[in-house]
C-alpha cells in the first residue's frame, strides 16, 4: 500500500511558496480574463456589463471614485484616465473620508466604488450614500453576487479569481484593468476619441498580460529578490514619483508596509522639498518610478536632490531609458507601453520588492500581523 | 565708559529662543491683523480686496486649490471650506503634480493658489498655466509685491508679517483665517447662508485669536513640552484624524518631520486598518485630533483598534470632551469653536509639540538640514 502524504495548503498555492507569489504570477491570466469578452473587432465594448446609453454618458458631469487601500490606490489612476479620456473632473476619495464629508452629489454625478470584496465596510456604505443622494453608482467588484455587485446600478465584474493573500495584487491589477475599459469605452461613446486611436489603445491592453509574463521569469525575479535583501536592512524609506508614478509607488509602498513592516512612504516628487526632504540622510533608500515620459526629467532633477543628500536611489524606468540610468544606484526596467498603461507594468516590480523583502525578513507574507484580508467592520 | 554688548539675532527674536517660538506666539496678532477691516457690521465685507461681483461668483462651478507643503494643507482645509459654504465642488493639488497633469481647466473655474512668499516656483507656473487656461486666478500670499501678489487676478492678503523659521506656523493659521474670510464672504454674496449664520460665524472668527492667546499661556506650553520629551525618544510615529481633523493632522506631521527629523505619518483615522495598521506596534505613538463632533466616535472606535496593537496613544480633544479621554493614555485640550474654524485651535498645540521635540533632539530648529524657507526652484 501506498500512502500519499497530501496537503491541502500546498497543493492550493500550486507550487508556490505563499498565496502571494501564486497571485503575483496569476496576473497575466487575471488581466486577460478581465478583457474576455469584451473585446469586439478591434474597439471596447462593454454592451454585455453596462447599460449606460450615450445620453446617460452624456449627462454626467462629475466622476467620484470612491474606495479603500489598494483599490483607492487603483482609484488614483481612475482619475487620470476618465480625465485624460473624456475629460470629465475626477474626484477619488478614502470611503471613510467621503462618508462623513457631506460630498456634493447629484443626479449627473457618477459614482464608482471599487472593492475586491464588495463587502468593504466603509465603502458600501458610501455607495449606498450616494445612491441615496441621486447619483448613478457604478461597482467594480471581483466577487460575483457581493453586497457591491448587487446595490450598484451598473456592475463591471473584474475576474482574477479568489485572491487569497492579504495583500492585494491581482485583484489591483484587474481593477486596472476595468478602470481602462471603462475609460476607453466612455471615450467611444462619446467620440472624444478617434477610432484609429481607440483601436491602438485596445491592442495596447491586449499586449499587457504577456508583457506581465516577461516580467516575471526567473532573471527578472531574481535581480528584484537581490534588491529585496538590501531593502529589508533598512526600517525607513521612501518611494518618489509625478503623475501616474505617484498614484503607483504609493500602491507599492503600501504594499512593503503592509508585509515588511517597514515604515515607507510614498511622496510626489516635486513635493518632497517641501518638507520631507528633511528626513533624507546617509544610506536611506529612495525607490524613484519614471515611467512617464513628459515628467522624466523632472522626476530626474527630484532624484539628484535626495543624492545630494546621501540618499541610496533605487530606479526603476522604462527599457531604453537612459537618463534615468545616470542618475541613480540601482535601476529596475519596465517594459514600454501607452504611458497611460504603464502603471500595470510598474506596479508589478514593486509588488515584487514587497514580496521578497517580507520574505528576507521572514514575516507570515500571506497573513501580516493587525490585518484582515476584507475590511467588514468601518 | 560702558560696553553693551549688542547681538541684532537676539533682539530680532524678541526674547523668544528661536523664531519660531516667537512666530507660534505672534499667531494671535496676524490672526487679528488678517481679520482687521475686512469685517463691517458684523458681516464679511472683502469690497477693498477683490472685485468679485455677484454675477462673477454665480458663475464658478468650480474651485481649484492649488499650492506646496504648508500652504498645501491650507488648500485642504479651503475644500471643506468652499464645499460646506457654498456648494461648489473644490479640488486640491500639489502644484508639482498640478503642473503637469493637463487639470481640466475652464473660465468657470475659480483657481486659488496659495503662497506665503508669494514666490514658490511651481505655484507661479501652476497660476500661470490657469491663467493661460481661461481660468479666474485668486492669490493668497503674505508678501506685498510678490509674484503671486502681482500676477494673479485677486489678491487675498495675509497680515502675518515676515515669517523667517522654516517651518511655518503663522503664515498657515493667516492663510487659514483668509480662507475662512473668502468662504464666509462668498456664502454672503451667494446667499447660502443666512445673516444670523454668518453673525455668528464672524463672531467666532474674531474671538479665535484670543483663544490662541489662551493656549499659548505657560501652563498649557508646559505640558506640551513635557510631551515633547517623550516623542523625542521615537524614531516613527503616526497622527489620526477624521474630516478636518485629518487635514491639521497632516500639517502637525509635516511641522514635526520638518524639525524633528522623526519619521512621522497622518493617516485619515478609518483608512489605516487598510495596511498601515502593520506598522502599529508595542509603545509606538499615535497622536489622535479628534474636534469633530460628527466623527468623533468613529475616531475613538479607531484609537481602540492601535490601543489593542499596543500604541501609546496622545489624544488632542476638546475641552469638555468626556468620551475621548477615556480611550487614550495622556489628553490635550482644545479650546470650543464652530467646528469648521477648529483646525486653527488644533494646530497650536501640534506645532508646540513640533518645536518642543526638535529642541529635545538639539536640532537647529529656525534652519532644519536640507530645506529652504522658501522653494523658488521646481
Amino acid at each position: 500500500i501506498l500512502h500519499v502524504t497530501w496537503d491541502a495548503v500546498t497543493a492550493e498555492k500550486g507550487g508556490y511558496e505563499h498565496f502571494m507569489l501564486k497571485e503575483i504570477h496569476e496576473q497575466p491570466k487575471a488581466i486577460r480574463d478581465t478583457l474576455a469578452g469584451r473585446i469586439k473587432e478591434g474597439l471596447i465594448d462593454l454592451t454585455q456589463d453596462l447599460s449606460f446609453t450615450e445620453a446617460d454618458l452624456k449627462k454626467f458631469d462629475r466622476v467620484h471614485f470612491i474606495a479603500c487601500g489598494t483599490a483607492y490606490h487603483a482609484g488614483l489612476i481612475g482619475k487620470s484616465v476618465i480625465e485624460r479620456l473624456v475629460r470629465i473632473p475626477v474626484e477619488v476619495d478614502v470611503a471613510s473620508e467621503y462618508r462623513y464629508r457631506d460630498p456634493i452629489i447629484t443626479p449627473s454625478t457618477l459614482v464608482v466604488v471599487v472593492s475586491q470584496s464588495g463587502e468593504t465596510a466603509d465603502t458600501l456604505a458610501a455607495l449606498r450614500a450616494a445612491k441615496k443622494a441621486g447619483a448613478k453608482t457604478l461597482g467594480i467588484t471581483n466577487v460575483v453576487g457581493s453586497s457591491v455587485s448587487r446595490e450598484a446600478d451598473e456592475v463591471l465584474m473584474t475576474w482574477a479569481g479568489p485572491e487569497i493573500a492579504v495583500a492585494s495584487t491581482k485583484a489591483y491589477t484587474s481593477q486596472l484593468v476595468a478602470i481602462y475599459l471603462l475609460g476607453l469605452y466612455m471615450a467611444r461613446i462619446l467620440g472624444t476619441r478617434t477610432e484609429e486611436v481607440l483601436k491602438k489603445s485596445t491592442e495596447a491592453l491586449i499586449q499587457l498580460s504577456e508583457q506581465v509574463e516577461g516580467q516575471l521569469i526567473e532573471a527578472k525575479t531574481d535581480a528584484i529578490q537581490s534588491l529585496a535583501k538590501e531593502i529589508a536592512k533598512h526600517e525607513d524609506l521612501f518611494f518618489i514619483g509625478r503623475g501616474l508614478d505617484y498614484a503607483v509607488v504609493m500602491e507599492g509602498s503600501l504594499k512593503l508596509k503592509e508585509i515588511s513592516y517597514i515604515h515607507s512612504e510614498a511622496y510626489a516628487a516635486g513635493e518632497l522639498k517641501h518638507g520631507t526632504l528633511a528626513l533624507i540622510e546617509e544610506g536611506i533608500p529612495v525607490i524613484a518610478l519614471a515611467t512617464q515620459h513628459a515628467v522624466i526629467e523632472k522626476t530626474i532633477s527630484n532624484i539628484i536632490e535626495v543624492k545630494a543628500r546621501g540618499a541610496h536611489v533605487l530606479g526603476f524606468g522604462l527599457e531604453g531609458d537612459r537618463e534615468l540610468k545616470k542618475s541613480v544606484d540601482r535601476v529596475i526596467t519596465i517594459p514600454d507601453t501607452l504611458p497611460l498603461f504603464t502603471p500595470i507594468l510598474s506596479v508589478i516590480p514593486l509588488q515584487l520588492l514587497a514580496y521578497y523583502t517580507s520574505v528576507a525578513r521572514g514575516i507570515n507574507v500571506d497573513k501580516p500581523r493587525n490585518l484582515a484580508k476584507s475590511v467588514t467592520v468601518e
